[in-house]
């Protein structure tokens, strides 16, 4: 039993502690909190040990939030943390809370990859993560793209290269002050964008070149994904692909999926917990082929796409060997499909 | 003088009344329209003369609103039409009203290709519609899509292939009925979108998949453009043949051009009638070239950007031959930036 921590509960944090819970071979030890907010009591709610940083005990006590220590103490009772705190604190708490401990952590993509040993994708490299000490889950658009790469590289399917259009979400739906509204925005205004050294923080060699925009949308990025192939291939290959590859869903829209509400609502209608869709979600009748191109359309959800990931990279750290087996238990245990679904 | 009537009186109609008024070479007859709302008030007031369907006479006076005719006294009073009319309206009206006339006519690109002779775009065929008596501007996105490759085609540069990933805007600022709120649309779920296809009925040769989807903003289009050459070719080359095409503008990030958003506020600060931008607006920064291939982002003004590409076609029917001094007449005329201009 692998005793885990969740430093910082915002979007990711509180989604991965969920996940802990429901791994048969992890035990939540508790999460951690900085402010008495509403999060903090949903956490306490959830029956999740609450730590905080020891001159804020008081704080959290006058506003009546139970906790269960300082996040000394949690750091004490844990075999892993997971720090899901803002891209920048987590290098910050390595230095003053992990270094010095015999702690092993997965910190995410918001940090820069030198925080970690190694950047991080179960697909794409589970193998070198196993018995690390540190390892960095990358962001969200960065493990679909990954994703999408390792489908073919696992099919022994070389890419010559790889293009990818994202327009991204403005903001989460929790923050209000982020824009655009009713713009669009050149996110960054240079090419490429950070995605493709991001995904070349996995996999060092892919020729990757990625531009995004942000447009005044809450729900979910949405990806052009356009592949050059070394040979030829032809369109049933890459729908059987992409089928049998874990954690890629693909949609039918002769069924009815035709924009990014639809598959919430679905995700809502089948009762995924938060409605969350973690897997990359690939449109049917987008794939276009010829010869050795191929387009695509995908969407992803950035709240909880890293979640698998996040539960594959607490098993890698602990020695756990077996890939497969990792990402079988982890996908099953948040109800994700599993190979060989097709929706529609 | 050319004698010029506008059959309807939307988006692209006023605008290209307005700007035929504005050309020495043409004289605006009147303009059509079937409904007597607040357009018509301003079409009247802007001292243009209106035409209505006959039955529709009495509506209109019943309303106070000076009519100067029947459609069929428009008809007869004008060399050219300029059919402004919804998608699917224009062929009804060739049949009913244009066929049987001794009158030329330029529809839009909602209509289907085969409405005219040719479809048109001044950089990529001025020529081919000389004379003629039908042609058919191609849509805004289309229209972008040709300028660019006519760019590059007109320095003897060859194309390879082009592929393009458009963010189109779900509506145009007055459509309150249209979507996407706050979603992401396939439009179309399948690749290609019919923007390829378009771009075939002019330059039928070239190797194009283009793939679309709305997002919630009225403001432009946004396309990620994604060229590949026949021969390597350099960043400046690009920069240079994008700066000096008529009715491309390059802006510079640098300058703090990040945002569609930002270009519009930046059109009403310099005085653009309407704020419109009738140029594609290719952001500087977002030029990437490795090799025979290139990226690039830029901004489609939806509204506006068919606007010289009409009068030059009322031009290219009349028999006018100098494509160059017909389109350095229309942009002069509209205060569009000539060539070698850049912006910051």
């Amino acid at each position: 039993m692998v005793r885990v921590g969740v430093i910082g509960f915002g979007t990711i944090g509180k989604r991965v502690a969920d996940a802990i819970s429901k791994q048969e071979d992890m035990e939540l030890i508790g999460v951690a909190k900085t402010r008495p907010d509403y999060k903090a009591v949903v956490a306490v709610e959830k029956g999740y040990r609450l730590y905080v940083p020891k001159e804020r005990i008081e704080l959290f006590e006058n506003t009546g939030i139970k906790i269960s220590g300082s996040i000394d103490e949690l750091l004490d009772r844990v075999d892993v943390i997971v720090d899901a705190t803002p891209g920048g604190v987590g290098i910050k708490n390595k230095e003053e809370l992990y270094k010095h401990r015999d702690v092993k952590v997965v910190f995410q993509g918001g940090e820069k990859p030198g925080v970690a040993e190694i950047s991080f994708n179960a697909l794409a490299n589970y193998e070198e993560a196993i018995g690390k000490r540190y390892v960095r889950v990358v962001s969200c658009n960065t493990t679909a793209i990954l994703r999408i790469i390792s489908a073919f590289l696992l099919n022994n399917i070389a890419l010559e290269k790889i293009r990818v259009f994202i327009a991204r979400r403005g903001a989460d739906p929790h923050e209000y002050s982020r824009g655009p509204i009713h713009d669009v925005v050149l996110d960054p205004p240079t090419i490429p964008s950070h995605h493709a050294v991001d995904v070349k923080s996995v996999i060092p060699k892919i020729d990757i070149v990625t531009s995004a925009i942000a447009i005044p949308v809450t729900l979910a990025h949405l990806h052009f994904v356009h592949l050059t192939f070394k040979e030829g291939i032809s369109l049933d290959k890459i729908v059987d692909i992409l089928y049998k590859t874990p954690r890629i869903l693909v949609v039918e829209s002769t069924k009815g999926f035709k924009s990014v509400g639809q598959l919430f609502e679905w995700a809502k209608d089948i009762g995924r917990y938060r409605n969350d869709i973690p897997e990359n979600i690939v449109f049917r009748e987008s794939i276009y082929v010829s010869n050795r191109e191929a387009l695509l359309i995908m969407a992803v959800h950035q709240e909880s796409i890293v979640i698998p990931e996040n539960i594959d990279a607490i098993r890698a750290l602990t020695g756990y060997t077996d890939k497969w087996d990792s990402i079988k238990k982890t996908d099953r245990s948040l109800n994700l499909f599993m190979e060989g679904k097709v929706y529609g």
